[in-house]
Formats: structure tokens, C-alpha cells, sequence
């Protein structure tokens, strides 16, 4: 009796307020997965589909969301994301004990977390090679969040895919973007050249836990910055859609 | 010589293209994390930020967000989101090797991944309690999603937080809602009672890594549903911002 008092409340919710989702099965089925999304109607959730990961690798800005990522990076959204990525970074943080013995950490990657590339990227399409590197301006969240850190006693250790090439230029950028004062700066050597971002930063993390860091947080662009093992006690992810790191 | 240069350069780009981007720096800054978000301009970034599990352990809809996060379950941003997320999950799933063994598996969440909350929730500001569970109506993109990958081979497993005692309600539900065929439905057992979701489920995982299955993909509204360990091989996250289980 109560399953079939359960059948007709079923189809009355179905039928009184989900018809029009249910007509949406039969009618825009979502077919087409190999070259997508092919239409811009579907490039904001596209975006969300990179930052939750679900993405996964993907090599280029799909063709039809071009316009679409160039209006995000360059307008108010991007801004609004990234100061709330900051700020729910500052509301774990002030749940931290800091221990006072120099070992408290917290990570930020450099690319697109501290210093910006989307007047690069717009400008040329793409990210600079070796060469090119160019001296980015901040995020401005960032250097909110960062400079709040280091005034709470976060060691900053800055883990970044940029080559040991970069080290003079990097940090002569991240001084004139308005950071200091890192405890850390690790940059890629000759040794890890071959490594995907994730197993590069992923050992470089495992040298500071050996080392007796705890690390807290961990700020990055990209999934690579986060995952792996180990990871921070809470990892944030800042927007990007403008390219993928493995 | 060049590092004047580059000195040069970044004041240029500074000043030429990113003035408004640093006066934010000083004018807009995010002093208040406590009591967050404190207006709606930041809603559909907080909804990222729980989709990114940058929000992390969240009680409540923020109050100012109420409206927003309404209507975004029951527009089509949502629909066209979770229909994204579908459409990612079989690009990765076309790239598996169905071995043919009975081995290769997805997993699927059940509330809000299979069938949705969002009548119910609603109407009653709140998840039901065990006495209350309605019959819930289907996600469109997942009912398209489920019946594909039977048709590739896919054993499905559901691994849900329900308790054993909605055994026979959940099955009506998932067979009304266009869901059959699936391997084995795991509910909570009296042992589970107090284990959070993300643990209860890793264990579940654990158990069918053991028994020899390859967990191929994993789908849930819900961080617990994919994080812990062992994990998938790919996990994909639903959008749900109307609730938060650890």
C-alpha cells in the first residue's frame, strides 16, 4: 500500500514539477562528447568542468570558448573567483595554530596564483617559452592573502614550474609585484626536467615534510599544484582556464 | 642592462594594461572572511568555490545566497553544468578498455547524482530524514549517462550514504526514475553509522579493489564521494550547491 501510495507521489512530483526536465531527456540529449563543447552555450560550464577537474588534460582552449575564457580572465568574474579562493584561504588559515618554531607553511605556485598572465596570454595566444618570460603583475587577492600570512607567521615556500634559468628574473618580478620575504623559492633544476608538474612538486613537498614542515596550505592554478602525494591539509584552487599543466 | 629593461617593461605593462586590475588592489580588498559571503555579487563565486572544494566543511547556504543558489538548481545554468559534467565522463569513459572479465566498473553516488533533491529540497529548506525520503525524479544527463554505460560493458556499482533500511524504497525509486541492470546497490550497514561519508565510502572502494574490480570512473555531487583512498581512476564531480556531507 505505501509503495503504491509511493508510486502516484511519484509521478504527481514528476508530472506537476519536473516535466520540463524530464522533456529535456528525450529531446537535447548531450550526444556529441568527442569535439566539445561545440556550441558557446556550453563554455561556462565548461570552465567549471576545468576547475572541478572533471575536465581533465585538455590541450588548447576549445575554439568556440575563446571568446568566452578572454571576456572571463580579462572582467570582473575572474576577479570576484579569485578573492573568494582568497578569502576562503584566509578563513581555514585562521583556524591554523601556528606552532612558532619556524615550520608553519604555506605554498603558493607563481604562474596565474601570485603574478598574472592573461595580458601575455591575450596578447600572444599563448604562454611565453624560457625566453620570453615576462615580468607579470600581481594577482591582486594575492598579495592581500600572502602578506596577511606572513604577517601570522606562515613560512612562504613558493613552488613553481618555472626552470632554475628564471630564478634572477622571478624574483626581481615578484619583489616589483609586491611579494617578500619567502622563506623558499624552488624552482625546477636540470633533474626534473622530464617530470609532470604533479610528481615534481609532489617530491619537492615530500622534501619539506622530511625536512619537518607542516604544510598547511597549498595555493595554485592548476590541479598539478595540488594533487599528488602528499598534499596540504587544504589545498585551494585558483581559477584558470586558459591552460592546462599535467 | 636587461634587467633595467625588464624594469621598463613591466611599469609599461603595468600601467598601459592593468591600472584598474591593481587599483582594486588597494580600493577592493577582501577584509572580511568571518561572516562570508556578505552580498550577492560573490554567490556564484562562493558556488565555485564549494564545486572546487575551496569552501570546504559548509553547514548552511550562506543567507544572502539563498536566492541564488534557488535559482540556479532549478535553472538551466544547472542543468547545462550537470550535462557538461555527463559529457566529460564519457569522453574519458570511450578511452577505457572494457577487459570483459566483469572487472571494469563505475561507480555512481545516488542523491543528487542519480536522482535529484531539488524538489524536495525546495519545498522543505532541507535534506529529508530517513522517514521522510520522497521518491525522487532523475538527472536527465545521468539516467543518459547510466544507460550508455551498460550498453559498453560497464559493471555499475551505487554507492550511496542511504541507510539499508531505504533498501527497498531506493530500488523502486532508481527503477521508476530509468535506472536498472546495476551491479550491486551498497548501503550504509549498522557498522557505518558513524563513519563520515568520505571514509564509509573509501572503505566500500577498498572492499571492491580486493575483490579484483577496477574502478574505472566515479561519480558524486559530493567531495566524500571521490575523495580518500583508493580513488578512481577518474573522478567527476556533480554540482551541488545545496548541501555539504563530510
Amino acid at each position: 500500500m505505501i509503495s503504491i501510495m509511493r508510486t502516484i507521489i511519484f509521478f504527481l512530483f514528476v508530472l506537476s514539477a519536473c516535466s520540463e526536465t524530464l522533456l529535456r531527456t528525450s529531446v537535447e540529449k548531450p550526444d556529441r562528447a568527442s569535439s566539445f563543447p561545440e556550441n558557446e552555450e556550453l563554455c561556462d560550464s565548461w570552465r567549471l568542468s576545468v576547475e572541478t577537474n572533471n575536465a581533465g588534460p585538455w590541450e588548447k582552449i576549445p575554439e568556440v570558448c575563446v571568446p568566452n575564457v578572454i571576456s572571463y580572465v580579462k572582467g570582473d568574474t575572474y576577479y570576484l573567483d579569485s578573492k573568494v579562493v582568497a578569502m576562503e584561504s584566509l578563513k581555514f588559515a585562521n583556524t591554523v595554530e601556528i606552532a612558532g618554531d619556524g615550520k608553519d607553511v604555506w605554498i603558493f605556485d607563481i604562474d596565474d596564483t601570485l603574478v598574472s598572465s592573461v595580458i601575455y596570454i591575450t596578447l600572444h595566444g599563448r604562454r611565453p617559452t624560457a625566453e620570453e618570460y615576462p615580468l607579470s603583475p600581481p594577482l591582486p587577492a594575492s598579495v592581500w592573502l600572502y602578506n596577511i600570512f606572513l604577517d601570522r607567521g606562515f613560512k612562504i615556500v613558493l613552488l613553481t614550474g618555472r626552470n632554475e634559468s628564471l630564478r634572477e628574473l622571478t624574483e626581481t618580478n615578484l619583489l616589483f609585484a609586491g611579494y617578500n620575504s619567502w622563506d623558499r623559492l624552488i624552482m625546477r633544476g636540470e633533474s626534473d626536467a622530464d617530470k609532470t608538474a604533479t610528481v615534481y612538486k609532489s617530491e619537492k613537498r615530500a622534501e619539506l615534510v622530511a625536512e619537518g614542515y607542516k604544510i598547511h596550505g597549498s595555493s595554485g592554478d592548476q590541479w598539478s599544484d595540488l594533487l599528488g602525494s602528499p598534499v596540504a591539509t587544504r589545498s585551494f584552487k585558483l581559477p584558470n582556464p586558459m591552460y592546462y599543466i599535467p
